[in-house]
């Protein structure tokens, strides 16, 4: 069988840094998906709040393998 | 907990205009998404019978926070 | 024979708002247009005269199919 | 003298429609630019409260002419 | 009611050619999706190994509708 | 005299590949244009049905060199 | 009746310039199309021959009024 | 009265990091700016020196709402 | 302090070349802004009066240094 | 060491099929490049000679690992 | 044996015109590269100094046949 | 003699920040490249092992100019 891959798109958010901000939504994907390989920046943003970035945020496009049959079964 | 925020594709349609074809989009979202926050229009387009446009598309990206587990016990 | 369709490109205007803008290019598209399909929207702009929108404009890109000799001579 | 035009960037807000959202920047960018001359969208977008959108948002960049000294004496 | 269609976006390999990574794609999808109607190709690119393509990738934005209460019944 | 050309847009389709969807088109337009010199894929997709795609779609940008009066006379 | 506009592709070359390509390339069109308005380039391009520049290539896009049937009795 | 934000684009530098020149350049903004709301990323880039960036810069586009008089007299 | 750069869009035009409808906004933008860098162009496009280019347009983003308190008390 | 990628940009080309074009355009690619990984189609084209595609074009981008000289001593 | 081409970036400068900054970059190029066939524009940018362009840019993508054994030793 | 740049394609890899994968790529580019003046990123993204972002990636352009024979011998 040929791999497939999914894609989702995601947004983390950071006071600190685009890294963290990537960080944190790579996480919490990772509560609901498995096997993710990749993901790929969009879009940087985020707030500001009097003269200061409150936030970062990082919009990300995150790839994953659709598991087989018998890789569901061991996960 | 950093917010985190999901991204989702939808496809709106009306016979009148392309404001009608976001809200009805929009609206069938909150069928099965909860907390949603906004919308970027992706493209805009149509469907032609004749000589008339039968059909307004909106392609829109919503976004929707992810509630967290409390939030989603209120919910 | 395998469907060919074709692409033009035109810009329609309205006083009042980018649909009416767009049923006035598909009008219009069909004078000399058969078999029109859909469209898509390439750019919204407009003119402005004083303080307020005098013209909404709508470039779209139409599509139509090619007939085939049979049809054209039913058409 | 060669002509010479500037572009400014708003995003201008509407509970009902992306032509009204449009009209609503183009009137307040009038309250400090003169001789506005054309518009083009940038984005279209917009807020969302419950499963409606309450908030249509058009990014437009407003083109206008820079005047001549004499122009600017009669204005 | 006005139709709503949905985007998904999903990437597939072939060893031979971008058409058939592209059927691998829509077959996979098929799996969980019903009433698939279009395609869109996003990017194509793939692996190499050696001097040689050793997977050939479709990355599809694939469109569906979202099916009435009725049509699920039924389905 | 300097050399001019045109750009014309088509779609081919094919039920097999992008390449026979391109073959297609440019066969189909080669019917109404003489001189075609290049061509430049604008956008790939198709359609489904089932979980097949049963069309390839080729959108095209088709080159074409304006003929002088002197090479219009011998065509 | 709202005004509509058409837009046309076309490739202009010169052996010196973009400013003369693009010249050139309005003058051919305007054998073929009355009314025309503006142009916007689409890209920019040429020839080499060994380490010259031996043609410049200018591909525009074309707009030009519809002229009203009123309108073409006097053309 | 309907909201309105206005865009404005800037450029902050850092030695150290893309976050950082983020910071600066809101900060800066800051000076001139009130009632500043987000900000999007447009371009990342840098200057070296050597083998070392020794600029991190970061294009940003900053959105600020326009304020109403009576927000203005409480300024 | 880091360096901070702001960005303004502006159209220049000539009736003869794209370099000098740069030159002619570059010069305009000179009278109301100290310390301009580099530019970039956005759009290259015109005007047209029966089969010739009467305006060549060029819409540029120019960048230029917020100079420092004490520069700008030597300005 | 931190991993380092190179990305080279390479047309290839077929009589026949994009997928054959990738193809030779790798095989001649690995002739002076080591350690080739993926590619990211950048562009499909291709010549018309009368109404028939003579050769189909994919312009590629190629990513190549860097070796490190351990590894160069090995290869 | 198919043919194969490669594409450099470079950029031209010229204290005059944009064509003129393109001719440079393509006789520099010349220096290295045998067999260039074509160039494609990238950007267009510039230096200011004062109120005065003094530097116009052109990056160019400039594409080149690799040459067959047969024909280097010709060359 | 006018200036002459050239532009690299590189990706620099980092388990902590694009910054840090920023300054990875260009001191690898400098072991090859003299002169090197700025960079622009083209693309961020990453792998993922589990939940967590194991390697972050900067896809940079980096600009460097072509020294003169005279810059040369002193290098």
């Amino acid at each position: 069988m040929s791999k497939i891959y999914k894609i989702t798109e995601i947004i983390g958010t950071s006071p600190r840094s685009f890294a963290e901000a990537t960080q944190n939504a790579v996480k919490e994907a990772g509560k609901s998906i498995k096997a993710m390989g990749w993901f790929e920046v969009d879009r940087l943003g985020g707030r500001i709040e009097g003269d200061r970035v409150s936030e970062f945020q990082v919009k990300l496009k995150v790839g994953f393998r659709l598991l087989s049959p018998e890789e569901l079964k061991k996960a």
